[in-house]
């Protein structure tokens, strides 16, 4: 029997291990996922890029034809909203377990951010449509989320404060308040992605609503913004290694006195907390699987060029050389394509256990992938970008982009210092339990020692 | 439902990922190596040391009366040869599949040497045991394999030689040579373990018995030379940093004109590369999962001292600190007991593919566990020394005497380089495919310019 | 007595141990340069960048004003074109060593581009003022290098070439012919820096005029290209991430049938290789100057943005996260300032070299410096950003800009592999005289093992 | 001119620097250290394993004939004592500075633990001949201090408790007080070097004379105890890797009732930090300069083996494998000969500050070095042990005992992590120079935008 052609794009070691985990559904989706990469997607990279106008505001209002088209090609084929699984979302969902899923997003690592797109598994739509679903009122899901769903409409999530250290979301200073049927905003965001986007309809703004509450964690709420609201002032868009990330872009937003009726507040006054932390999640996971695909796709391009008989230099392939860009085929310290196991079946498995727990429990386990994959497959990528020389750099591939790109995954969603300090919380807890192991193992030593009439030492 | 008591000693990630895979037998037989373990083994690691005597001479001529009393208590449990597979060795091996043996190989490493001893799964008699239940001649099998499945007599595996860069095989100089019914052996080895053993009664004797052979491959004999046969000169235990590991020990030898029977050849003239391929194989990986396992055990006492109140300095506990020796509460590039997961689950997945494939195949990918695994793991014993200070590299802790002995894994069955070498030759080999890939996607890519009615730049 | 105002910009290790090789006019233009940094440089940055178009042509064609008054200010006050040393330039120079302009280097790192432009010391210029001076016509002097040592005039150096593995100069394929008394030129370069600037008036292009001259270092010649000679085609400019880098840019271009006079031709055929070897030297060590003077720069940036009140989270300061962007302050990995110098003496030591012997015999050496201190700086730089979050890759710092500036630095003239291996191939020619000492070292051993009556082991 | 011998030895770029910062004399007897080197003690090196028996009883009662025979050789040539800098100690001292000492340290650490005892220049006698000649009584310079300079005599330092955090001095359980006109002495040392020879005649022993004394810094003396004064108890050899470093050792003992006269006490009662924190200093980076020596003595080591024509394996030289033992001719992560010079620069200009600070506020910078260099050192012997194979781990080369020994540094003196925490507090203390100097620079930086008529953005 042939292998799954999803063995060309994840880790044997990592099929082997789940292969018999996945329903007959899922590996039959997984397949057409992956001749729908090879047969759409990745063949209309170009062509999206070559759509985008260089005019510094036309960019900003364009829709990009190949894209259209490539959302059309994947509804038809079923290849949509699979982020949304049924177990979680029985309304809305598919029926994929998200460590099926996960193998989807790291084949769609392999393109660029059209991948999702095509297939509306884009965020920050992913996680706006789960708010959406999982607490939304039938009027907002009527309203908002049906258009979500079909792709029609796109949205933002306006979470990151300027001037403020709003990872730690207590600090969040834009205002919230009721005023009769109204509710009206102010505030000062930043680094709203999507918010650039001609098709972008709303914003799920977080600010306080009750900055007095006694409970820190009581004080936020989620109101609905229209884009179009009066007083949304985009102001510019941010920059990511002078990539500007149009048409979706990451934009400075001032919230200048917006006012939206009563019924677009989410869930209720004061859960605004509840739902962000809701919103996180596997979607963490998927964006570690998309980035070892991103990984991945990088090493298959050095994997070409340091086997190109056009770039010898000095006789030599560029593998023959000892250089750093082509370590993997020559030190310890390397990720070969094989390596690249390693984070993936972590990934893996903290999927699964997020499926068998259903979260909780498991959910605090998703630092851990969070802090090691980016800085792992910017690794790689840095390597790969190395053996293109300055090419490497340039418009002329997609590795810089993809780099900058991964490089924000260090803080979004929390810093990696973050992370990592929960993950050093946990491991303490464990000391007082092995404490207590050592003195019930030295009980029995000493016996032992008695035993045969020696004595122990120290 | 109680979760399985392997659980403290392997990963969640790794448990959560294999449980399904494991038999009502294995978890059962797994359930009581842990018991075990903690009840018997862990206990008796000081007396055994105590046990051996300080003197050069005499502790070569102890047999540690605890060590023996474990092997009696295990073979009555049950405990006893569970490495060899029944699938692989009918005969003489146990219901259990290489992964269900690779975790009970991970416990077992939180024992020091005496863990494999007791339940009669120590090198060199492990690979021993494996050459002679597949390669041996009944006559063999009797007198030599079972008193060794008995655990009454112990052996050596002598390949290595002195000034001879004998990890390339075919470098081999000791000399085998026919005379009438006998085999006479002449050649200059070192480091064969167990060697220094009072109960070791035979040596494997790898040599060349046919240098001029065209083929390369079919030079070398395997030979069983009993340890008491006239011309076998013990010249002295190696040393590792300043550990003799006695009784065992790593010792020079020469073998200086040794005859042994015809009956002695194993397998057939000729047949010893082919089976120092065979011998090598699960074993490597199960190296892997003891490494792992004693890099858990160090990360635990870790624990215990970093969080131990009577360590404190400047009012604070070690933890607190900055330390690189804690940095698994700290920083980014820390290895925390969640992060050993990775080269678990790596190595599962490995030993996986061996249960399914038959090894064939799969055996070619070991080599990559066998460069990562240990420097992860001395990685992680060298900073549970530092939050040790002067005593984590004494005789008072475990840790200086792990770190020696994992160090050796570094060319112990080759150098990191040569498998460092062989991935990047794998990895190599996937390159005429991407080209080809590459290729057809230019031609679908140039299909959708062409639609769009754009022309491709470069 | 106070100390030298450099301390703040240079590491006071690096001061103690060469500010007694340093004249007194060095000092002092060294402090006027400190001054002048501080006092019109570094407040002009932001001011270049806003007087910079966005527009995608009219950026190309821009002279920023800001920067022309700082010319005029320096030149005024002598600080100008310092980095020609009179030991080397006779004629042209200024009584600064190598290793004094080193240092003014660094303190320039601290500002970007516009620091170096401002005292006429800025790349490519630089280099092709030091071609000319050397090696240029007394015509070909007057022409253009008198008005680039004026800084009237840019200009831009032509040797990478597309789809040409040209950092082994050898494979250049650019044709230089002669057709009666003019060249002919035809190739395909790119990564041109400054052939973007409206102020560029030449381009030194390499190419070959013998390629089938038995020596291959005598095939190549280089020729005065004006820039705006009949066939000079500017394709577009290359982008480094997302940056283009304007005005200057680094352009792709085709020299189509470009036709130049005789007298175009710079020192005389077939001598190409002999002039970029001269023209690299000194100038690749200023660089690595420059870099530590950039991550020094952002060090500082850090150190403010962790001590920095109103980015607590938490309740504490960045710096008392254990963040790998703030390791300088708890880990054993950390790069602080102080550690900055461990490069910076490097280089210095490098640049002693070079001022000592003249170069040859120094040169060799500079490899080192050339693949150390950009990996080192852009760490150094990574964890600033890190530091900054997302603010820390956009256009409100200059942190990523610095970051992809520098990475570009891992291939311009020479990948790190090429340097590493020639470091390595210098280290292997100490072993033959290591061995005879060892032999000779085994005798007198063995004379003393003969007397104290002993045999010596081994 | 023919380069000083010492180019051998210590890196041509350090060389280059300080070459002029030597007196002749100094140089001098640089170049005689370095034929003493290669002429005796290199040559002895093997012998003086030889002379110490195996007997793990005699070999604590050993005076190692051919070091005596060293001594004596070294002594007549003036090669004496050359640690005590004549600048700090005029009364016994030579005339060299500490940067002078400090490459004579680099060349011994060519040799093992013989070099600097048979020039009367290693620890702790060094240490606690600098306490003695600073802040020793007449009476106690004539009793010990000169038999001590003449090498008659040995010493020990016992300041390190068991069971107590005791990098931390406040922490010390050591009880000394006055009865009368004697001192009691009640305590349990461990890791005392030099306890076990068999010369040593005095223990320079911290305690706590006044432990209620409000500061913290006032309440240890330190007192001289005869080595066979009734109640000192050498309870055992602690060891290093297996190693016991006889006949000097690391020992635990007990202080148990021990009496000496007042007139052992040094300096005066509550003096003991002061003395302490006065004995550290200079010697720290002379042992960093040591083990830079003992890194570049490996290297050459390793440069042998990778070279030797015996050690090919699949017909390549060791160098040409991609071996992580060997990248130091492959690897941008490599540390060759010349990168060593890094530490080396480094920890020079440190001692060079010293000399031109006579210690007081460069004593601060040591720690530095003190983390830096021997974990560099480590890594450099580490892969060399690894070109070695198993021999590189035995007793057959030097490599293994040289880990282990420079192991013990990371924690000496203080572990790493309290060294680096240092360097990040004295980090930290930069930032508000550094806010300050960024207001000022916002001024003249709206001066400029305000000049050309541009609102500054942000």
């Amino acid at each position: 029997m042939a292998p799954h052609p999803v063995v060309e794009y994840t880790s044997e070691a990592s099929w082997a291990m789940i292969e018999d985990k996945f329903s007959p559904y899922a590996k039959e989706t997984l397949a057409k996922v992956v001749k729908f990469l090879e047969d759409e997607i990745l063949p209309a990279a170009k062509v999206a890029h070559a759509q985008l106008p260089d005019d510094p505001v036309k960019r900003w209002q364009t829709v990009i034809p190949v894209v259209t088209e490539l959302k059309a090609k994947a509804k038809k084929l079923g290849l949509w909203n699979l982020f949304l699984s049924k177990a979680h979302y029985p309304e809305f969902g598919v029926p994929l377990t998200n460590l099926e899923y996960a193998v989807i997003a790291e084949v769609l690592g392999h393109a660029g951010p059209i991948g999702p797109e095509s297939m509306n598994c884009s965020a920050p739509d992913t996680g706006n449509m789960e708010v959406l679903a999982r607490y939304g009122s039938p009027e907002q899901q009527k309203k908002w989320l049906i258009p979500l769903l079909n792709g029609e409409i796109r949205s933002a999530f306006s979470m990151t404060e300027k001037n403020v250290a709003s990872s730690d979301a207590k600090n969040i200073r834009t205002s919230i308040r009721q005023e009769g049927n109204e509710i009206v905003i102010n505030g000062h965001k930043w680094w709203i992605s999507g918010a650039g986007d001609p098709r972008t309809k709303l914003h799920l703004v977080l600010g306080k609503s009750d900055p007095n509450n006694k409970s820190e964690y009581n004080q936020q709420s989620i109101i609905i913004v229209p884009a179009d609201a009066p007083g949304v002032k985009i102001i510019r868009p941010m920059k990511v290694f002078g990539y500007d990330d149009a048409p979706e872009g990451h934009c400075e937003i001032i919230y200048d006195n917006v006012r939206v009726p009563l019924s677009n507040l989410v869930l209720g006054w004061g859960k605004g907390f509840e739902i962000i932390q809701g919103r996180l999640g596997p979607g963490r996971i998927h964006h570690c699987m998309r980035s070892i695909g991103a990984a991945q796709a990088s090493l298959n391009l050095m994997l070409q060029r340091v086997t190109d008989p056009s770039r010898k230099t000095f006789g030599k392939y560029l593998y023959e050389h000892g250089d750093s860009s082509v370590t993997c085929f020559s030190t310890a310290d390397s990720l070969s394509s094989q390596e690249l196991s390693l984070p993936t079946l972590r990934s893996l498995a903290l999927i699964l256990k997020i499926d068998k727990y259903k979260a909780k429990g498991a959910m605090k386990e998703i630092g851990i992938a969070k802090f090691v994959v980016p800085s792992m497959a910017l690794t790689v990528i840095d390597r790969a970008m190395q053996s293109f020389g300055a090419a490497g750099l340039s418009q002329d591939t997609e590795l810089a982009a993809r780099w900058a790109g991964l490089r924000t995954l260090r803080f979004a969603d929390g810093p990696d210092a973050v992370h990592i300090q929960q993950v050093g919380q946990r491991e303490l807890k464990r000391a007082p339990g092995l404490v207590k192991k050592a003195q019930e193992l030295k009980k029995k030593e000493e016996a032992v020692f008695a035993k045969y009439g020696l004595k122990a030492h120290l």
